[in-house]
């Protein structure tokens, strides 16, 4: 199973965590590999061992486990596949197309953001602002690697890797099949490559 | 809203159709709108005007009548943004670029196939294997165009251009915002024509 689920055990093995941290992790298990709509809160304090009266006193509604869900991710840097951006031990351009080398076990199940923004639907409003910062900032920082690269403009070389890697994500999902993060790759590599002779300049490796 | 509600206006508007089509046009708008999850066999009852009795005679599980609701869309060529590939009064290369032009006045609820394979979570494999099927053909139709165009590669590029296109429905729906369509379209742009100068052709425009 991928980090997320790997996150959520580490949680158990350490022992000794507060109910509150045990709802977390077991949201982390259960809202990203059987979807948030298909998880009932029984479920969730079922997995936790906690009574479902203990999760409703940390978690007034399913709404609220929700973010709390999310936020715990964001807060650890915990989509796998994001992290390569942050591995300041490889060049820019590496760390933009090892983006798209993330081994991935679980290729079905995509982002968490997104998909918690599928789910939503429009009705879960608080949800949707924790997706859209989430993203907004990794966006944000596609961006500054790219300005880093040098190109031209970086801001839309930044935003079109983004669509390439939420596109990578969620045709996976949509295939269950790793095959489009080979074809994402290509994709960003041709895109970093004509965006750097637009500027002019080299890309530095 | 999108066409996938405007094609459940018709339906309704024509008069005189059976329950079951009222069923599956009810489908239609429920679960592209709200989600399948969240919506029950009661609610799609209810906006079909139908008793749950004769609902169920016709869909013996929510899981079929989720499989009816994608059925009916592959059938009909309903997703909006898909059909500029088949608007064979354009060049190959204008069809290609038409489909990040595509208006969307509700860019949240990205693709309903995509969105079914996220809340199947793995757990639907019939719907899965419509997913997989129309998903699978929308990228040959892709490739095939690519050929079209007399790209040395159409294979490559038809498969780059499937995860741009999946990344700008499936960003649009992450930050309920249609700018990753313009985004997608730049780059969908810059693979077109990397892919043409490595075929050292001209694309027939």
């Amino acid at each position: 199973m991928t980090g997320i689920d790997g996150a959520a055990a580490t949680a158990f093995a350490s022992g000794g965590r507060g109910a509150r941290d045990r709802i977390v992790a077991s949201a982390k298990v259960l809202f990203y590999r059987d979807g948030i709509g298909a998880t009932g809160v029984d479920q969730v304090a079922g997995h936790a061992h906690v009574s479902k009266r203990t999760l409703y006193k940390h978690f007034a509604t399913k709404g609220d486990l929700v973010q709390a869900y999310l936020r715990d991710i964001d807060a650890n840097q915990a989509v796998p596949r994001e992290r390569a951006l942050m591995n300041t031990g490889l060049s820019p351009l590496n760390r933009l197309l090892a983006l798209f080398d993330a081994a991935e076990d679980s290729p079905a199940r995509g982002c968490p953001f997104h998909n918690a923004a599928v789910e939503a639907a429009g009705e879960m409003p608080e949800v949707e602002d924790i997706v859209h910062a989430h993203k907004l900032s990794f966006v944000e920082r596609l961006i500054a690697t790219c300005a880093e690269l040098g190109v031209a403009d970086p801001r839309e070389l930044g935003h079109q890797l983004a669509v390439v890697f939420e596109g990578a994500a969620a045709l996976s999902t949509t295939l269950n099949s790793t095959s489009p993060m080979k074809y994402a790759r290509s994709a960003a590599a041709a895109l970093i490559d004509t965006a750097s002779k637009d500027a002019d300049t080299h890309i530095r490796t």
